[in-house]
């Protein structure tokens, strides 16, 4: 199946887990055109392998850039390395997947220190922030350029001009009083709430220049988050996630969708 | 009016604005055992000079605590100094009031650094987090002594054992739309949302203890913060708290409420 996405589309924490299948069903699944900005902390280390070998089997398709979420220099030297790259296309779609989620699970509150709730927050939130601003001149380039007759209707999609924020099931305040017990993770949980805001702020702020702005579950996945009981395979997560992305307009900006495309309350 | 909440009392950000009426009305309305506990950054400053003043109009009553809540060393001697003093009667209520919002109003996305969403989650979320992690044991103190006759049907109360973490409006993901044009404040309103998923996680953790924790928006109100704009009085705002937070009950923790006692949407 071939996926209703195009122009250039960045992914931040891809060398494994959901980031990796992003650019590897990416690659598979949009036309010639398209083309892949793969975001991870050590484009040359041994955790980068499986991403080095993808990027080759897609020669012109991927380029790997560095980016550490943590270090504002090293995001603002990424989205240079971009913009020379794209020039007046501009960005098309930004996708915040990089997370971590620490202590380990299930994380209650006694294992819960500072540095947790800081380091969470500073890679969670905080780098996905400065990213969508500095992203923000390449975003608006690619929403202008946009041609009208692509629409149907709507102004706002991921072919245009999209940021996609990777949240989570259990970011819902309201459903809390269900997933809490099976996953405490204070630190996670108050960043994810925040990623949700920040999404929402995002998709008032940015409605005017068409960019669209959506928060997505990708289920329960087997990763390294993951871990090994979840039901759900990277391979299925991101197949139902780009099916949702194809799809998103107008209305879904600001939202929180699950990779079925159901709505979560926040 | 006096207020039906008793016991010991500790309120953060007690120097000036809402922090500073809330003493005052406790000293005020509650009867001659309850013992307040009114924690600044430096409580022999210029900035805590009217909290002195009102310290000394209350002899016995209110307590002076040393506390920042950016600091951990801090917040522990804080809690320590209070535990020596409240020995096994615990803790009653603990009010995490303090709180920052930078840059100024309305603060865009455009003035808005890697600092100011930092500063903000560690003040607003995490320090609040650290100091009920830390007064816990202190909360299940008041909560086992206290004496079932005293109920109303509901095992929980702020005359038992209760947090409450002031919260705002603006806090709320699902009234986003309605309240970003008018302040947007990105590092304020990520906090506070996270904020109120630390509510509800600590409603859920602690309620085995019989520990209410409930959010309350304050309404907006003329302080240093809210500024001279704002249609309500410190008074008026503080007198409806103490009313809410007097009648708060089960069905009420993990909730967030106004100052009127209206339930607002996460
Ligand atoms: N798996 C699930 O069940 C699940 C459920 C709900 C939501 N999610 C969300 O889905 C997204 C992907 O999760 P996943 O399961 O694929 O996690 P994962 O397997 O742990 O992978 C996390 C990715 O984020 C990267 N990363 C972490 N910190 C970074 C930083 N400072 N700078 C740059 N990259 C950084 C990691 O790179 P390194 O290799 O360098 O550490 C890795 O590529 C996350 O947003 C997560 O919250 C996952
Ligand atoms: N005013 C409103 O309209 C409004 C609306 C919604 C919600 N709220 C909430 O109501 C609460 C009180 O706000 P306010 O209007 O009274 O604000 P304010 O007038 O600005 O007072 C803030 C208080 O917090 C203290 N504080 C700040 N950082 C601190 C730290 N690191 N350690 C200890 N204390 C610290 C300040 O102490 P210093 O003097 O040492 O700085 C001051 O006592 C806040 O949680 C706020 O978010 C207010």
């Amino acid at each position: 199946m071939s996926v209703k996405l195009e122009g250039n589309i960045l992914v931040t924490g891809s060398n494994r887990g959901l980031g990796l299948e992003l650019v590897k069903q990416l690659a598979e699944k949009t036309r010639q055109e398209a083309h892949i900005y793969a975001c991870c902390r050590d484009p040359e280390g041994t955790r980068a392998e499986a991403l080095r070998k993808l990027t080759a089997q897609y020669p012109g398709k991927i380029t790997m850039i560095k980016l550490d979420m943590l270090d504002e220099d090293s995001i603002l030297t990424a989205v240079q390395a971009v913009s020379k790259q794209v020039g007046a296309v501009g960005l098309n779609l930004l996708i915040n997947n990089a997370a971590i989620n620490t202590p380990a699970s299930p994380a209650p509150l006694s294992a819960t220190r500072k540095k947790d709730m800081m380091e969470v927050y500073e890679t969670n939130v905080v780098g996905p922030f400065l990213l969508a601003k500095m992203c923000l001149p390449l975003l608006q380039k690619a929403a202008e350029r946009h041609s009208p007759e692509k629409d149907m209707g709507d102004k706002m999609s991921c072919r245009r001009s999209a940021i996609i924020n990777v949240s989570t099931l259990i970011s819902s305040i309201e459903k809390c009083p269900e997933t809490f017990p099976v996953a405490q993770m204070y630190p996670y949980r108050t960043s994810k709430a925040a990623l949700n805001m920040l999404t929402r702020c995002q998709a008032e702020d940015f409605k005017i220049y068409n960019i669209l702005v959506t928060a997505i579950h990708p289920g329960w996945v087997r990763t390294e988050m993951g871990g090994e009981e979840a039901p759900l395979t990277t391979q299925d997560s991101v197949d139902g996630m780009l099916g949702v992305m194809s799809s998103l307009c107008n209305k879904d900006s600001g939202m929180l969708l699950d990779w079925e495309g159901n709505s979560i309350p926040w």
